[in-house]
């Protein structure tokens, strides 16, 4: 049975892979490692999983994770994976990155919106983990660049289209609105409970780091270079993310068309929802899981076309995707741990 | 001191009405109707009111509420309004709307996005009451059409840049994300806690029949037809409204511009706040209070403006702006009754 | 493999079933009815299970149910399982109900509370499905009274220390505390979000009818009538249940005796977790799970213990535990489609 | 006017200080004191106080706030405030603290739950500042040990009783339940949103320090030693509180005869509302006011008394009750600055 690791596993992140790692039938969870809980039992930082995972947390050492893994997920804050992925690397892991370090293709980029990149030569074999997407080259990939949670929620209605012409690549507006768990476990007046739970804001107004990650993928898809406005805001709740997209149509589209677009592009995907007409995604439906449920509307009068997804940020967002990344790594079946039946509130 | 009555006063607009009311300093409450909690006390109602507002509600007499009002608050579901404001008005009453029945200068928008309008002369004569754009009208005006919660999150900021001609009125887009008291006081799955508490959604995706009113006002004052695409979601929080709107720039402006355009119409407003650089508006801030709090970014690579507004939507949005209102009617401070010190949180 | 239904499936509590049945890796979900939605697909009710539960609700029918289950969930309102149960144990099905009907060995005592008793020959035969307590039982019941949310969170901790003569029987005061869910899908102001999100009350204050329920129990357990005050309250969050149960020691007992007693009773079952020393029980840690988690203090000062437990009321206190049964009464370990590994958050 | 100061203006109390102090009639806010935010304009620390709040944060000087105040409120951490008070007292100044350090008449109590007492004189002369029991010390006191928010919650329903000779005073329990502001605006993850919003747990189980304040208020007006079990509960909102507390009778007494006594020590009192017999108080019913509401219930079966209160645990809790000791101490009308009309939801 495959070994796997997590480093990094205290975050919200790394707890949801070990969630989601802990009930995989094909692999085995082997090693946890943590900064700031070293040498404590997982279950003690996360006591919901009491009696189910055993692991104490140790502190980073390559060896060791080395030694008890054949594939590791790497949850930890940029500019540390690219320091320590290489070594997992060259000693033969494979490795799922959630970090931003090996998502761009053009390392300029990260290094204009991040810092100097230290790993350039292992970033060119990375492969971006949008799973619908790059399905056959994350396959025979080493490293994969697990994408961001707002660019997931964001590319998965948006590429289809986009390949088939049907958008004005000039247009594109992409609204975010994220539960509170994206903000991550580390302590900050954002996520104090007294400031956020009767709060609604925006945060990095058309600067947000994630675009420039979202304007690669758009642009690579499009064949011509794609800028997008984007702005994300905070809402009250722990997880979900939903992103409503805004885009001129390039030439006249039905809303059949634009269903039928969608539907061929995500058939037979299984992790992608297309909503019935007249209902529209909401993050209660898709939390805990991995599912992307995509809706839209035709807006005739103005002659665009408005996208609507839902995710779960640490589902699809993240720790999902990542092991859904595995999983097509490994030749496993797709959704192999990925199938808990939702919970209906 | 001037006498007021609230028709419709166990709704959530009706019972915010009811709180500002009985702590403004010029008026005196007299009467509150209600049809389902006829000679019900309101504090029973309302338990927070206890010892505080003694009265009981009435079933609705026009003969009663002419009787002991000067100026009368209706806070009722579109359409019972235009049956019943006219004979106020004819027995000599000054009246706020909260409908949508007196907001529309074009009846014929009213009727193909309600329905047949009962009161056409009367509705000629009605004043839209934002107050900060139509303050010279609401003087003299015996009829205010109290403006929609999205409408006034949304106009206030857009307003100023439209008249002196910064904005492309083909790509304007609005996001407005509502709190769940928007939805009233009426039971339904949509409110039900379970349904609600970890959800994020938008409904009447480009289809709202805000829009109608929203661009009605946007075009008398552009000078032009603006249509617009509006998009409305519901956030898991009590009270507050925040809108983010898109648009392109119609010519070269920097941040500066923008900032001076905006203080310039707002110089002097009491009730419109524009925050400071680096800083955005946030619903928490707005709570409970009248104010209207407005922030912008240039997205200077696509020659985009995004503006952002907070607003409380019971407040300014909807009992705050309608006794707003009611001051310039009746000559006193503008800000009468509206002083209370916000919360910290 | 064991075909199942659930009778009454678009609750809350129905809805848990089948979201749990609906991975049991032993069963069969064969039919799903509901009064309300009957011809709807399930998956339109609670879109969450969209491409997972493929089932339309059906109206209620003893034929179709009888001809295409083996066992068979009744999730109704009290009364109405008394008038379909019995047909359905006729003809050879076995039933677990949730509803009070067949909790009781006392039918007067049901009577008192409840309404007459249409079915009292069954209920001669029905055990209380407390599976810690009752396992031997439930292995051969035709049908089971599935307890409530409350008497399951206040007995589970209490029955070890009442057998072995540890508490004043006259001094248990039970003090707990609900998620909404309790409160059922069914629209009311209770439950309406705005009403609820920043309100905490007690209600029914010490005349819930869970009370006699529990004592019932108790007193069966104790070898004497045991009488307690019992007052659930109302938390703004989804799932979970917490109590605190209070009573005087009977004799003198450390921390370690009242430790080794509640280990003892539960040393080998899967589902209860006693709490380290210093650490105790949080709804947050049993969300989704149908876990029991136990904690306790014995206060030395005031030779009292204050007893803690937390439980999912929609898992462990209603659907989790119900399931449990099934598995007891099937012979199937014990465990079987309770696995799923919980959410970190 | 009177001028007056708040020391630790940027924690939840001390903000609240700010917001009740802004709106007094009578008062002159005057300085505002913050270590973490010295020479940061207060509404830059609370963007909704802007255009409100003029003052900047000052470092703590005690020339400066002896010269620009005759009353100062300090709202700081145990252990601070007998540092800094007895300096104050010296110079002239009436002063309220909201810590611990001033509440205790036995100093040995004090000394035992928090530390060595540094201003032993100072704390002799010192009143506890629980209004409706000691209104006539408040008067002339020069310092105020202004109450705990537990304390508070649990005193004014029992006192009365306990006066009346109505509870058997060895069988007090009181179950309290707070929202998340009490734990203040440090971060802890005790506090992080996501920790939080789905969770309800109690801490510091039967070990509380607020166990002590209460006792020695209810053994000196029970004129026994009185001891109970104090168990407090987090609740996921912002503000409330809700004290639940058990006592055995001590003999027969009837609703009537309970509430009789109620009514009749908190005749006339503005802040006490009794509910009406079969209402229970509820936390959103007292949300941002400075009342205390509070039900029973008598269950006649097990001799026992149900008490139920309600405080908003920022005002009655802290600023509300420290601004009515002001109040009481200048002379004031008792309810100045704290008649905001309540929201209703």
């Amino acid at each position: 049975m495959t070994r796997v690791g997590v480093v990094g596993a205290t975050g919200y992140a790394g707890a949801e892979l070990v969630r989601i790692l802990s009930g995989h039938p094909d692999v085995e969870l082997t090693i946890l490692t943590s900064r700031q809980y070293a040498e404590v039992p997982f279950a003690k930082v996360y006591p919901s999983m009491a009696g189910v995972v055993d692991l104490a947390c140790k502190a980073y050492s390559p060896d060791q994770v080395c030694d008890m893994t054949d594939i590791v997920f790497t949850a930890l804050p940029h500019k540390v994976p690219m320091e320590i992925v290489p070594e997992l690397v060259r000693r033969g892991k494979k490795v799922v990155d959630l970090s931003a370090d090996f998502r761009f293709s053009d390392v300029s980029k990260y290094e204009s919106f991040y810092q100097p990149h230290a790993a350039k030569d292992l970033n060119e074999k990375a492969v971006y983990g949008l799973c619908e997407v790059y399905f056959d080259q994350i396959k025979d990939a080493a490293v994969i660049g697990n994408p961001g949670c707002y660019p997931t929620s964001m590319l998965l209605p948006l590429i289809p289209l986009l390949k088939k012409g049907f958008l004005d690549t000039r247009t594109i507006i992409a609204d975010s609105k994220s539960g509170v768990s994206g903000a991550g476990r580390s302590l900050s007046l954002t996520a104090h409970f007294c400031e956020v739970h009767e709060s609604f804001k925006a945060y990095k107004v058309a600067e947000h780091r994630h675009s420039p990650e979202m304007e690669e993928v758009l642009s690579r898809e499009a064949g011509t270079q794609v800028n997008i406005t984007f702005v994300p805001h905070l809402v009250p709740m722990i997880r979900g993310m939903l992103t409503t997209t805004y885009a001129s149509l390039a030439r006249k589209a039905s809303a059949e068309d634009i269903r039928n677009c969608l539907a061929d592009f995500y058939s037979g995907r299984p992790f992608v929802r297309l909503c019935a007409d007249n209902s529209v995604p909401d993050t209660l439906h898709v939390r805990g899981t991995n599912y992307c449920d995509i809706g839209f509307k035709v807006d005739e009068r103005n002659n665009r076309v408005v996208l609507i997804s839902a995710i779960d940020n640490l589902v699809k967002g993240a720790a999902g995707q990542a092991v859904q990344n595995m999983n097509i790594m490994l030749g496993l079946n797709e959704t192999a741990g990925l199938t808990g039946v939702p919970f209906p509130i």
